[in-house]
């Protein structure tokens, strides 16, 4: 099992994926693919203006382990890139100075068959100071308010991640604010529903319970002190947030409050997409391009 | 300004309030009771059963700093509780072993006095590892999906809190999942209509903006990344929650994950209520009978 993200970036230097980046003329992003040049852990193609691409690389001092090539425009840039997937040339897409929404457009057009039957959606992975384990977290901020077949794909896409991390069995905490079902908390609802279904067999590969608040997920203490009965009680892998808001805030406060480190990833296409955020630290993204290579080197369905 | 729970300790050791704890025969509570009284910042009346009561506190060697009041059952020690602080005898309420719902309903009957117009709610005051401050946040585990209105109540309450800490001018951050007003997530329409109304003057006494992302409400450095134009950008003292999910996994994350201490109240009546949880250390629940002392000395309406 996989403990830390520097695990993580170990294990990607096995492969040197080839990343292609759409709209890759934005210098924190190309930072982080010189990073993971360095890192030996993938080479890249950049996608975009390649004026503004030579001058970029040019003063980050890049000089091997990608090539550029030049896109009309965004637009083109885009396509161009997705298509690079499409066909085999790179392993998997990483985000570049686009908004997600019109990567994700593309991405999912049909004629591309990258399309799953499942929801999309964005999978963090934890690392927190002075806690045991990683924690693979879902949705911090791409889908909104997932109904109950959302919240399904949410899962089954995290199970993903956490087999990548060679979890085999992983434990799968549903959250809401208590641990009792709450007819007026629809997020304990939902959990309830979710984890019967797990009990009947209907989703697989994973211990699936819930509801739990977050310290009786975490906490095994915690889970004693209220006394429930439950193997996933206090050592989930996996915690799903029951929206973007609670995903967000936890994000953000074990990031900006907590120090934590975190690698993140757009998971449910055939291939993963490394999505990069301004705010990430240099150290983040290095991790997001290495768990995203892991991903793309060993879920390909 | 109150930069530490342990200064809120010391402010507390003036006003040697006097606590009325309705069904007090709970051993943790009472040993809350005890840190308190051995911190010399209260004294208690205790109703509850009598014979257990007693016996309780002999186990637990306390000697002095409180009174033991025989009630006949659970009901008449929760009326007598409220009904010591409604005619003065006792400064403020604490919860000792019945639901906070049958506590509350008590509490907010017209004939005690104690109810006010406004919405009553749990504020909490972390002291976060590394943080340069105080952070008072609504709500982690009471008001479940607060309509506009029960917000603005909210943020009031913890302005009142703010000024019991001398926060001159607090600055509000109403959360959401992003900085941007999107019309699909309520709880950026909501900040919006709230910090508007603030520009207007209909709210007074604090600096409230939002939405925010909570990084962009706690780091300066984040919310110059986003180029946000606040006062209050990064600078929050008030974190007002978006619902009782991101709030309660927010209070779980600090408090299991992120090594903070936390002090709470139940606010919006005449008095504050303290209540203490099972999963509180004996720290925070000192700190929380502390902040409650402080605040039922400072803020009666």
């Amino acid at each position: 099992m996989i403990k830390t993200l520097s695990e993580i970036l170990k294990e990607a230097k096995k492969f040197h994926s080839k990343i292609a980046v759409a709209v890759a003329e934005d210098r924190a992003v190309l930072k982080a693919c010189k990073n993971a040049i360095n890192e030996n852990i993938a080479e890249f193609i950049f996608f975009g203006n390649e004026q503004l691409l030579k001058t970029l690389t040019n003063e980050l001092n890049m000089k091997d382990g990608f090539e550029i090539v030049n896109a009309e425009n965004q637009n083109s840039a885009i396509k161009m890139g997705v298509e690079s997937v499409a066909s085999g040339n790179a392993k998997l897409l990483m985000k570049g100075k686009v908004r997600t929404g019109d990567l994700l457009k593309e991405f999912l057009d049909e004629k591309y068959g990258l399309k799953t039957n499942k929801t999309m959606n964005l999978v963090s992975v934890f690392q927190i100071p002075n806690f045991d384990r990683l924690l693979i977290v879902s949705d911090a901020g791409m889908v909104i308010q997932p109904a109950l077949e959302q919240k399904i794909h949410c899962i089954t896409n995290c199970i993903n991640v956490a087999k990548t991390l060679r979890i085999e069995k992983p434990k799968v905490a549903l959250l809401g604010a208590v641990e009792t079902v709450n007819p007026k908390m629809s997020a304990t609802m939902d959990a309830a529903v979710i984890s019967k279904m797990a009990d009947r067999g209907q989703l697989k590969g994973a211990e699936i319970d819930g509801p739990f608040a977050l310290d009786n997920a975490v906490s095994v203490e915690a889970a004693e002190h209220k006394g429930i009965s439950s193997s996933v009680a206090g050592k989930a892998d996996v915690l799903i947030m029951p929206d973007i808001e609670a995903g967000n805030i936890f994000y953000k406060a074990m990031v900006f409050l907590a120090g934590s480190v975190v690698a993140s990833t757009i998971t449910g296409g055939k291939t993963p997409i490394v999505l990069t955020s301004r705010a990430d630290t240099e150290q983040s993204k290095l991790y997001s391009i290495a768990l995203n290579v892991l991903l793309a080197e060993g879920y390909h369905e």
